[in-house]
């Protein structure tokens, strides 16, 4: 299709009267379909079934009964399996329940209630202030939000977030804490931090000594085309002598199973005797018959990572699919631009700027229900209007292909019909 | 015996002699033994063996994937069990992780940091006090000490906590906030708390409005002899609308598994509507396959009370066989009084004043890990250093008869030790 942005008012009349009539089509159809969240479909699930009957001994392997009290920051072989899987050695981390942003909750009502490394508590340190990667992760900006932390703003790029901007900001602002990131296949956007981006978080100056970077490595083994590598920022951190910046996370959520997965958070050695000091005082330990169930399933590093390769294998034709109807639909008409992800969960489109919300509303009026415009920035707030997080892991491929056909063609809708206003 | 304090100094060098000489007998054993934590043992975990392979249907009744995210809640089928068995409208029930100590102190977090029912955030309300009923469970004060909460010691007795004391101090002072509770088998008394004391701790008034009671009915089910019946309080407090008063928390740590249990917490609906939305921040949602797990496993709250006799018939031996030792040993010295729970996990005793942590000591020193002495008081700091937890469920009965001759032997040759210092 030619660019809308170039139509004359006649044209873009005529085109909004096809739009339109293709749209009412759509409506009658009567479609339910939710592309909202970054959910595994169940065929995908299938694929860790044999975890639901993988234990076989609730021993560890130095004996002791995981069925009983004990054991608070994991058994020895699940955080060896996670260190052999991501290369961080086994006394540095700490396996938690099912839910990683529950070890990031935790974290940071830690840090707000009691400080770090000596540091003043962040409740007891004036308005703090927090970078905020855009477009991001919904629930990250959530925790923050709900502590009271003012987010700032950095706009991504294509080798991470704007690092002239985050280094300024960092270096020039003592109210300035920290920083979530998702490094690699970023939520939403699927960019993958560069070598140059990881150094730079990892040596530059910061105002604040208890400048604490929220590396949640989401998606850091959840390759669907070549795998993408990504720099080792707890050894960079160290080697700058800033290993307590870093706060690592991880878990098998969208490996086996998000209901029933498991996390893990890693950090320096003097940051995990400080938390495994305090976790000890809010719980006795997490689950350790599902830490055994997942060693003795998985058994190797190396057996995850084949699985996600299958994994992977599953979401290709997904990812495939939207790249070609978003390239199909919308290339060359300037209504829209969007990402090209090699792995992850997501795919980030930009719409006109003040499209985005009426976009969702319209796909939502005819059954598809995406992620609620304005979810991929701090209080859920998108000052263009134009940002939409597209989430194609759940639906099957019959249904993503219609889903994203509906979609694209509210995209184009809504653009015309803005054009038209000013035309 | 006859009672060691009105013997003569010439009576208490002789028997200090002899216990000297079968305390050194004992240590000649090499024994090695762990009293310290109030832990099943083997044989009681294996009865819930069956639950290992329980989970055969992975969708919730209403067909949900309880792989998958959502239901931040708890699964329907598991909240209704817990209702059953508890007698709690199931719309008032969350349940959590493993870890019923993770949902206190979780919810003790976020009074500090956030308030409840739009009252000030209690990290902003000045110093706050708490009051704790002696002795007590460690891990409680543990959670109010790091949350820098100023602890109040208040006495038990046999009806539980000194109401008087209690009704005082709540109604004269705002800055007391709130009461730990274990109002079944208290840890470690086994005081039950009486019908009256449920009615005045639910009516009494309060000169804090966010006066908040922990009511950790850990020990709900676990019946060693008789069964005691436990008034309602979320009931008697809504009936006094007081309702928003109770944080009422339950496990099944000590039914199935303490390592891969479940945890839940009820409440009135006003707290149970803000706790769920700030706990949406913190997490999309605990394991559901575990408590799908329990679900099949137990199916009904009749199935789980006929797995609590058979627990308690487990237990009773144990209990049976401390008592039969206390009396035995140390009946009519006067070295120590103790009490009878009729469920529970826990016995308490007093040695004489200044007698506990020697007591303890030595008991370490022969071989046997009791529960440090001060752990049952805040602060750890029990002021006539007199308090010990015996905590007998996780040696077998022969372990535990020579543990329990050993501590006793410990606790007279203390008192004898203690008396002749004065006389």
């Amino acid at each position: 299709m030619a660019a809308i942005t170039e139509m004359t008012r006649e044209e873009l009349l005529k085109l909004e009267e096809k739009l339109s009539s293709r749209y009412e089509e759509f409506k009658g159809q009567g479609l339910k379909l939710d592309m909202s969240r970054g959910k595994p479909g169940p065929a995908q699930l299938d694929l860790s079934n044999g975890l639901l009957t993988a234990l076989t001994d609730y021993h560890t392997e130095s004996g002791a009964d995981a069925r009983n009290y004990g054991i608070l920051d994991g058994v020895p072989e699940v955080k060896k399996l996670f260190s052999d899987l991501l290369d961080i050695p086994a006394d540095q981390i700490i396996v938690g329940g099912s839910s990683s942003l529950n070890l990031m909750y935790d974290q940071m009502a830690r840090l707000m209630l009691f400080g770090t490394q000596g540091e003043k508590p962040w409740k007891d340190a004036g308005q703090i202030k927090w970078l905020c990667p855009v477009p991001g992760y919904d629930r990250h900006f959530g925790v923050t939000e709900e502590m009271g932390i003012q987010m700032i703003p950095v706009p991504m790029n294509d080798e991470g977030p704007d690092m002239d901007l985050v280094e300024k900001l960092a270096a020039e602002d003592e109210s300035v804490k920290g920083m979530w990131c998702v490094p690699l296949y970023a939520n939403p956007t699927g960019i993958c931090y560069s070598d140059r981006t990881v150094e730079r978080l990892a040596s530059m100056k910061t105002a604040a000594k208890d400048f604490r970077i929220f590396w949640d490595n989401a998606y850091g083994v959840h390759h669907v085309y070549e795998e993408v590598r990504l720099k080792d920022i707890l050894k960079a951190a160290a080697a700058c002598g800033n290993e307590d910046r870093i706060l690592y996370f991880f878990s098998t959520s969208k490996i086996t199973f998000p209901g029933a997965g498991l996390a893990m958070m890693a950090a320096s050695p003097a940051n995990i005797a400080e938390i495994k000091k305090r976790m000890g005082v809010q719980t006795i330990g997490y689950d350790k018959l599902n830490q055994l169930r997942h060693v003795q399933y998985f058994k190797s590093a190396d057996n995850i990572r084949a699985h996600m390769k299958k994994l992977g294998d599953a979401l290709r034709p997904k990812f495939d699919l939207v790249a070609e109807t978003l390239e199909k639909e919308l290339g060359g008409t300037g209504a829209a631009r969007w990402t090209s992800p090699r792995g992850g969960y997501f795919v980030s489109l930009d719409t006109l700027p003040g499209c985005a919300k009426e976009t969702v509303r319209l796909a939502k009026e005819a059954g598809v229900v995406m992620t609620g415009a304005g979810a991929t920035w701090p209080y859920k707030k998108d000052p263009e209007d134009q940002n939409i997080r597209i989430a194609p892991t759940y639906p099957e491929l019959d249904e993503l292909g219609q889903a994203m056909e509906l979609f694209c063609l509210c995209v184009k809708l809504c653009a015309v019909r803005k054009l038209l206003q000013t035309k």
